[in-house]
């Protein structure tokens, strides 16, 4: 298991660097680091990035599969507990950049693609006021998954 | 954890009920059962359906969450292995069918959407001999995703 600081745009310093652009950085852990990707259309969409260059989930040995989905299952609970959304997706694709990372998005059916995934063409424009609505939920829920990420050991 | 043998099209009786359309069924278990996906576009598909009626994975407890991601990094890694993918996928969405499964996707630079998600828009279409070997292939890699599954306990 190793650090690349190659041309990966997910292989950085954890500790000096700032994150990739596009997301807030909500915890660094020797393992992974958890952000909150910054996307107008599915605020609540959070990532949990490997931090060595790994680029499959079967890459990992068992104790470091388990240690990852840990926290992929601390976020998404805090996310139903805070929002109670309509349903949880959870994904690795990494074709574009293929560093081992998790998307973990709350997803309703008032949002712009439900059902479905947010890859796929808008089915419509999303809710606008559930949308604020959720914005605004977003220090609160950040808080909870961070809470939630803090009882895993480190 | 209970069976639902409701109008949810996952929910089966897991014996004697043949399994949903558009797959071909590759085993059962007590817990999951696994089933290739007859989809032209991307033959190497491949889905862990968890037998009992649930949502989210996180509705699952810690073993079952293991015995769950054992069988999608067994089904993965033989994927890998036969076919040396470009990248694998994985994702749990149920946005339409909210019952617990796991696609398990192959994907080669050379089909019809990569690097875009398999449910976005196609990019050209997928290299008509490459497809081909790739079909041909299907019983060899059936084999092997079934002896990699046969490897786990029950």
């Amino acid at each position: 298991m190793s650090l690349c600081l190659s041309d990966c745009p997910l292989c950085r310093d954890p500790v000096h660097a700032p994150p990739e652009a596009g997301v807030q950085l909500l915890l660094q852990r020797p393992l992974y680091r958890v952000v909150r990707v910054l996307d107008d259309a599915f605020p609540a969409f959070y990532r949990v990035i490997w931090q060595a260059h790994v680029a499959e989930f079967s890459d990992l040995e068992a104790a470091e599969r388990r240690a990852c989905m840990d926290a992929v299952i601390a976020v998404e609970r805090a996310l139903r507990e805070q929002l109670q959304p309509r349903k949880v997706n959870l994904a690795t694709l990494g074709n574009v950049v293929p560093h081992l990372h998790w998307h973990v998005i709350a997803r309703f059916d008032w949002d712009s693609h439900f059902p479905a995934p947010i890859w796929a063409a808008a089915q419509r424009p999303a809710d606008a006021a559930q949308l604020a609505t959720l914005e605004q939920a977003l220090p609160a829920l950040d808080r909870a998954v961070l809470a939630a990420l803090q009882t895993l050991p480190d």
